[in-house]
C-alpha cells in the first residue's frame, strides 16, 4: 500500500473494451507503470491460458504484484444458455476479485476479461456495480474484455474501446511467443 | 537476445493508433511480456515527459530493456510548418531506432509516439518505411501514436486503433499518478 497521496486520490474505474487487440495488455502496462510507482497491485483472470507464461515470469520480479489465475476457459460457449459449473466458477471468480477490492489493501485491482463473463450472461452485472460502488476511494480497478455492458460504461471513470485495423491472421501469421504471449 | 525458435519467428510490425489512452500503455505491458519470455528490448521514445517515473523505476527490474527518452515534448506546435529544430531532433530520434532496428541485436523495438512525429511532418515517413523494409525478420517492431500514416498501417502486420469513449477529464478528474504516469 502506498501511502503517499493516497488520501488525495481519486481511484478510476477503467474499462478496455473491443475486438482488437491490447485490452490485456494495456492493463499489464499499467500494472508495470504502477508497481514502478511503489503500488501494490493485483490481478484476477477470468481466462485462464498457459500462454500467460511472459507475465508470468515478469511478475515474478515484484513482490508487491499478485496474479490469480482462475478461469478454466469458458472457450466452449455455444448460442445456448450458460452453463451452471460456468457460472459458479464466473461468480467465484468474482468473489476474489470482490475480496482484494473490499480489502483496502491493494491500490490497483486488475480484472482480467470480466467483461466476457459479463457479456456471456456468466456473472450478474448487478453484482459487479455493487462491489464497484463500495471500492475504497483510493483503489483504481480495470476491468477488461470485448463487450463491456453499458451498465458498466455508465458506472466507469475512462473507457476505451481497442478496435481491429488490421490482424496478422489476416496474412496467416501465427501468434508470436513474447508478443501475444 | 533469445535463439530459441528465432529463425522461425515472424517479426511483426505494430501500430497503435487513436484518440485513446493505452497505445504507450499496450506496447508497455508488450514488453513486460516480452521481458518475461527471455526477449532483449529496446524501447524509445520521441516525446518526453518528467511524468514516465513509473515506467522508469520499472524498467530497472530488467537488464534486457533498455529505455531512452530522447524528445523534448514537440508541445507547443501550432498551425504552422514544422520548426527546423524539431525535423532535426526528430530525425536524430529515428537515426537511434534505426540504430537499434537494424542491429540485429534486439528481439523488440517500441519506437513510442513516433506517429505523432510523423504525423506532424516532423519526420518523413519514407525514412521510416524503409528502415522497416530493411528489418531483421526475427525483430518485432512496435509503433505508437494518434494519426499512423496510411502508408505505415497499409505495410504493418497488426493495427489496433484504441478510441476513447469516456475520459476522466470529462468528470474533472486530474491524471492519476501510477495509471497515466
Amino acid at each position: 500500500m502506498s501511502e503517499e497521496g493516497s488520501a488525495k486520490r481519486h481511484g478510476l474505474i477503467i474499462v478496455n473494451t473491443g475486438n482488437g487487440k491490447g485490452k490485456t495488455t494495456a492493463a499489464l502496462g499499467t500494472v508495470f507503470r504502477a508497481l514502478g510507482q511503489g503500488f501494490k497491485v493485483a490481478m484476477i483472470q477470468f481466462i485462464k491460458g498457459g500462454w500467460r507464461y511472459g507475465e508470468l515470469k515478469a511478475a515474478e520480479k515484484f513482490v508487491d504484484f499478485s496474479l490469480e489465475p482462475m478461469g478454466h476457459g469458458f472457450i466452449k460457449l455455444g448460442d445456448g444458455d450458460p452453463v451452471p459449473e460456468d457460472c459458479a466458477l464466473a461468480e467465484k471468480t468474482w468473489a476474489k476479485c470482490a475480496e482484494k477490492i473490499l480489502s483496502d489493501e491493494y491500490d490497483l485491482v486488475v480484472c482480467d476479461e470480466v467483461n466476457y463473463a459479463l457479456s456471456y450472461g456468466l456473472l450478474p452485472v448487478a453484482m459487479v456495480l455493487k462491489t464497484l460502488s463500495r471500492k475504497p476511494q483510493r483503489l483504481h480497478v480495470i476491468l477488461t474484455g470485448r463487450n463491456a455492458p453499458e451498465e458498466l460504461i455508465e458506472m466507469a471513470d475512462m473507457v476505451t474501446e481497442m478496435r481491429e485495423i488490421k490482424h496478422p491472421y489476416q496474412k496467416g501469421i501465427k501468434a508470436q511467443r513474447g508478443i501475444e504471449f
